[in-house]
């Protein structure tokens, strides 16, 4: 029978402790969110929800079409010329989602012949990026420059390097500076990924290559994602107007979509603009992770120092990291639970994210709730 | 130097007639549009765009996570439920464009040792679909369900034939039963993009597969978009309750993509339920693209039959093709320019989409203008 071979594959989730449920949340739901990804807590304030009903009313419920064809409103260029002044990029291109932005930037920079040298522990959208290009992938051992300047010094053509700025699993930061050094070295172009970056690091938000002193460089290109930091929806592509002109005569994930809906496009826009008027919104995101590890870390969990707004706990099994969770929402707190094969190394673990509004009372509630939950 | 090897490729294109340029919309703009995809006037209809503020206000700008981890809102949910009991399906899962919809099927249900026979006029993201999917892809002549016949036969193990419902580019329909037979012939699959479908073709816009009396068969599974008929943004699949959970489980694309934006939610709802209040808008929509052809013809124009919305007139030239599409702006009318990579057969077309509230008069318009500009 069509499609029956799925019921084994299935039993065999089950039975690893691998089946995921959908839980719909209610609207005023009373959980502490650790979960979500609103690192600055933008994403219900007043002026965002206004910019999502404003673009909506302006510009309809969607683009209607291609960005190529209908589907650029000139709100999307007037975000795109924001964002890439504000993170210091010379040239943006907004697309309907990060992993979209990926994919264009992977399969558009690394045509036939060439290499990509790719990070072990890349977001699931670069890897898919990888493997559509018509390049060539090798894998490095994660945040090793040295091992990416060995594969790139053994290939002759056009090369990328492949990395998110701040892994989204564990929240480490890769180690940019040195990446683009040894990209230089050998003509490669670098392509980082700042979905965890943007918003939190750098100065005022700017962002990871920001921080490290790239951006606007002509050699590296930086991916973000507006559903994070800016509380919305989709993606953009930062760097030289060279490389976001190719992308736009080139890239499918861009040319084949529709464009981003306004109302996405406003809610980006209003935080954008909040973002660069409330710089200190970036500092304590920074500063509510550091408190939520510290205080993990003084119960006795094994938390991993985190470099930006995500702070990972480890868990003894799937099953039990499953249980553990359950058990912290029961206490009225919401945690990620990362299971494989969202976990690069197999390890499950609980994710929690800082967000820039959660007061010290919260984060003390936070770290109470999941200690006294540990399995 | 990085991304030097792009200047030679842009100025190649340049010399083939192949580089694109975003032309921003203004609000309000006073062209009559034949380009954009909202084939039943949507996106601009009151409850539509207030479908998308009050999602906004109610649930935030942005899905703030994975529909796995904070993503999926009791809207979500209601959305798929409304959107499998209208197409007749089972199941509905929502992901954060069609693209997106068209990778997570084709990948989660094409599995190592699996054969894809997929149609040659597919889509960009059923092509990507295939090409990041671990089964082997046999492309296969276009419309053609003995030649799918030919391919399933001399494979064991798992198969699926892959294609869209309705071709984007010529507006021509798949021989949808035909196919389903061939396939159940041999115990495949049959995935369908019902994208230029959905809201056009079936009773009352319920869709291609609906028409074709495969909706609910526990091997069709569907995938549409909620960016043309429902005038929003996103993607759906519709298929077995299994298949949706096998996907919720294993799909890149919906595990590791932030969630549909809330606004993109409701405006999509709210259309959805228009159409169901207004079936008469599908068969409009039918009926104008008819005369749109006819009107054409009468001309003496080379377009294509259309079995859906989209109208498709062959063009001499890239650049004849840019230009025609140039003059017709400049008489007011916006009609969409196809050329490579966007058409399978390497032949630049303008293509036309009907949408349910254009009026006799501006279908006359917009014949007389095509007409009047022809290379």
């Amino acid at each position: 029978m069509a499609f029956g071979w799925i019921d084994e594959r299935r039993r065999a989730r089950h039975r690893a402790g691998l089946v995921r449920t959908l839980r719909p949340r209610a609207p005023g739901s009373p959980l502490l969110d650790l979960a979500g990804n609103d690192y600055l807590g933008l994403s219900h304030h007043p002026e965002v929800v206004e910019g999502a009903a404003r673009a909506a009313r302006v510009w309809g419920g969607g683009a209607t079409g291609s960005r190529l064809v209908t589907g650029t409103t000139e709100l999307h260029t007037e975000l795109e010329r924001e964002l890439a002044a504000f993170c210091g990029f010379e040239a943006a291109l907004v697309f309907s989602s990060g992993y979209a932005a990926n994919l264009a930037a992977v399969t558009a920079l690394a045509p036939h012949g060439s290499l990509i040298v790719s990070d072990a522990g890349n977001h699931a959208s670069l890897i898919d990026g990888c493997r559509l290009a018509r390049g060539t992938t090798q894998v490095v051992a994660h945040a090793d420059p040295e091992a990416v300047g060995k594969a790139l010094r053994s290939h002759e053509g056009p090369a990328v390097a492949v990395s998110d700025t701040v892994f989204s699993v564990d929240g480490d930061a890769a180690p940019l500076a040195a990446l683009a050094a040894v990209c230089r070295e050998y003509g490669a172009g670098l392509i980082v990924d700042d979905a965890h970056g943007f918003g939190v690091l750098g100065e005022g938000g700017r962002g990871a290559p920001h921080a490290a002193g790239l951006a606007g460089a002509g050699d590296v290109v930086a991916t973000l994602t507006l559903s994070k930091s800016l509380g919305s929806q989709g993606g953009a592509v930062l760097g030289p107007a060279r490389v976001v002109d190719h992308l736009v005569d080139t890239a499918r994930t861009f040319i084949f979509d529709t464009g981003l809906a306004p109302a996405s496009v406003g809610a980006a826009f209003a935080a954008l603009r909040l973002l660069r008027g409330e710089p200190e919104r970036a500092a304590r995101v920074r500063a509510v992770a550091g408190a939520l590890h510290a205080g993990l870390t003084a119960a006795g969990l094994e938390a991993v120092r985190p470099d930006a707004a995500v702070v990972s706990v480890r868990a003894p099994s799937p099953e039990r990291a499953v249980r553990w969770a359950a058990e912290c929402r029961a206490a009225g707190l919401a945690v990620g639970c990362f299971r494989p094969p969202s976990v690069p190394d197999g390890v499950s673990r609980l994710r929690l994210t800082a967000r820039a509004d959660l007061s010290g009372e919260q984060i003390e509630r936070a770290v109470r709730v999941i200690g006294e939950t540990r399995p």
